[in-house]
């Protein structure tokens, strides 16, 4: 039925998350009658704050259910200029804020207004995988740098970065706070990272979505370097610091120039975000921030609990990261020891022999060359921390069994 | 700065609904302690039916606040599949929906699926101007075809259509119940569209936002005709029938295989929805319909009030058509006896002389080879009897002045 509607071109270049694959598998595993311990999930199994939802439906009430300036209600882009003010140091007004219905409408807005066929986009591999597929889809050509091991933690290949930019290089993804690795740059990194953009005049989108899980002290962003600000476009998302996942509201923050070109693209693609649902997120910015402490408490009690597990585990080795809801254990040796030399076999075994439902490497992008070592991802956004103990005493029992 | 950020060549293609400057000088004008008549609106200010909104509130506080499938819950999606079986004749399941935030989306989403660079897109002109903006904005070629004036009402230019088409002609964009004119469609009206569509090979996007807003009798969509559900694509919004502007609901219905496309779009542009807003619209779906009956008599008092007194008024000749909330009165007799020559003159004296605020031919597309009549657009969407009795007696007295 393809050839019968002549798709276009583009459609071909269209990726998806396979990591929804995982999520298909575990559910039919689930659906089946079996107990499955989901740590494959972006998602988050945590409420959002209370306070917040009320804000939402005393909004609706007041019959605020018309459509708002394609780029949000004031309020909503004042508040959120004044977090960045506090958080980055930014000089942002509400000029530099265009609202969006999610994090995720960013990605396509910040390369339609800024790529053309066949420029260069460096985006990170293993990464988030829509980089990749919105980069192809509009015509560009994703040019991947390497995420590597550090000393305590994963941090990005910036030597690789530096020598893949060539005169076609126009774009540069930067996702620090790694979705999946929970990568985070060091001062150096985001300084070496900020003196490559502007030597080269690369326009730098900061996926910042994890921004605010950062356990052990502050996020420090990329855009606070000299002479960021006037060549960043931030990705911002309601949906971690203050789960608010299925609420899809997002913005992008930037060069007034270019958000002001998002928010016609705003009036083409959406008329704007719902209206309601952003006099929450005034309450989410403005409001009690308790809750969202006690959200990061108990994610922090589930990272530790999930990297004590692993490590625990004979030929696993995990991080112990400061930021994100995620882990990237290192299963090479334990891999091995099963005989399991791809990840497909070896994820669905795991699921049919414990329950346990993860991501792989191969979920987000295609191994470089050079890649030798085999990697999971596990989420604990989902999963409590009963569960997580019972998943990965059963982890331990398979693979080391 | 524009060069300083070296925008995507496809940035000079996209355009705006103008009418939001419309809007900005109506705001201006009330700014300065003037009253303003708003008939520039497509917005409602109508409340959405109370029994939607705490549909919303109780989903969001049983949790409905995770992400949900791409292409939205299976039980709205389902229900919308139902309501198009018993208003359409359609054989659509579940799986021929994938809910969009907003009927908006949907163009963008049909254009990337279905249109090469180059192909050649038929739209009405006037019509709604995201079409234009979206078709060159991705690269197709924009070839209008016009609405011209019948008995009764508005049509459209189904020989100019067909002149137009040639082999390079793919898509046809058809806005049955149309915003601007209100142009509706005869049976042999739709007949002949549809025998175009088969004969030609052409898949069609059907935008339906107006469809249950009809006064008198049931709309019929030409998806309903013999060949036509395999090559059309549905716009449907919920944002009329229910009052629900703001909140930014939609759907595109069609073909499984371009639905299974737009799935994957919606991955890519904003994951999904928003969740509890989905449980909203299955509940303005599957509950009470009184309200809606109360919207749609509400409307139908202020199309009659401003038919009325538009007919009133010398040099103004306006239809009373059976749908949509806009009205498109050939004002020629009514400028030539005022002594304008050019819209954008006209529409600012009357916002300065009566407050009265309204669109016009130019803010929706540029006009064709020939036309040679003036026309406004008034909605009465937004503003109440008493303010239309008052606004167009104005209206009246400096036309007639």
């Amino acid at each position: 039925m393809k050839e019968r509607y002549r798709l276009a071109d583009r459609v071909d270049r269209l990726g998806v998350e396979t990591a929804f694959l995982v999520a298909a598998h575990a559910a039919a595993h689930a659906a089946a009658g079996n107990r499955v311990f989901p740590f494959h999930l972006g998602d988050m199994n945590l409420a959002t704050p209370p306070h917040i939802g009320e804000a939402a439906c005393r909004a609706l009430r007041a019959g605020k259910t018309g459509y708002t300036p394609s780029v949000g209600i004031p309020e909503l882009r004042e508040a959120l200029a004044e977090d960045f003010r506090r958080t980055r140091g930014t000089s942002y007004t509400a000029d530099h804020v265009a609202i969006q219905p999610g994090g995720k409408p960013v990605i396509a807005k910040f390369l339609l207004a800024l790529m053309n066929p066949g420029d260069e986009v460096l985006y990170p591999n293993p990464g988030f995988p829509i980089y990749e597929s919105q980069i192809q889809f509009h015509g560009g050509v994703a040019v991947p740098y390497g995420v590597v091991p550090g000393e305590t933690n994963f941090t990005f290949d910036i030597d690789g970065l530096e020598a893949s930019i060539n005169e076609r290089t126009r774009l540069l993804i930067v996702n620090d706070l790694h979705n999946p690795t929970s990568a985070e740059c060091s001062a150096e990194d985001r300084r070496r990272i900020a003196e490559l953009a502007v030597r080269h005049d690369l326009i730098v989108l900061l996926d910042e979505a994890y921004f605010d899980i950062h356990y052990d002290g502050r996020s420090t962003s990329i855009v606070s370097e000299p002479g960021m600000e006037e060549r960043s476009v931030i990705l911002y998302t309601f949906s971690k610091r203050f789960a608010m996942t299925g609420w899809r509201l997002g913005a992008a923050l930037g060069p007034k120039e270019i958000i002001s070109i998002i928010g016609k693209m705003n009036v083409n693609d959406e008329s704007c975000a719902n209206h309601f649902v952003q006099w929450a997120a005034v309450e989410a910015l403005t409001g009690d921030q308790q809750p969202v402490q006690e959200i990061l408490a108990e994610l922090q009690r589930r990272r530790d609990c999930c990297v004590d597990l692993l490590n625990d585990i004979e030929g696993v080795t995990c991080y112990r990261p400061d930021a994100t809801f995620y882990l990237w254990p290192d299963v090479t040796a334990a891999m091995a020891n099963k005989g399991f030399t791809a990840y497909q076999a070896f994820l669905s075994t795991i699921l049919q022999e414990t329950g346990v439902s993860m991501c792989a490497r191969s979920h987000f992008g295609t191994p470089l060359p050079g890649e030798d070592r085999f990697f999971l991802r596990l989420a604990y956004s989902g999963i409590g921390v009963d569960d997580i103990e019972e998943g990965l005493r059963r982890l331990k029992a398979f693979l080391e069994g």
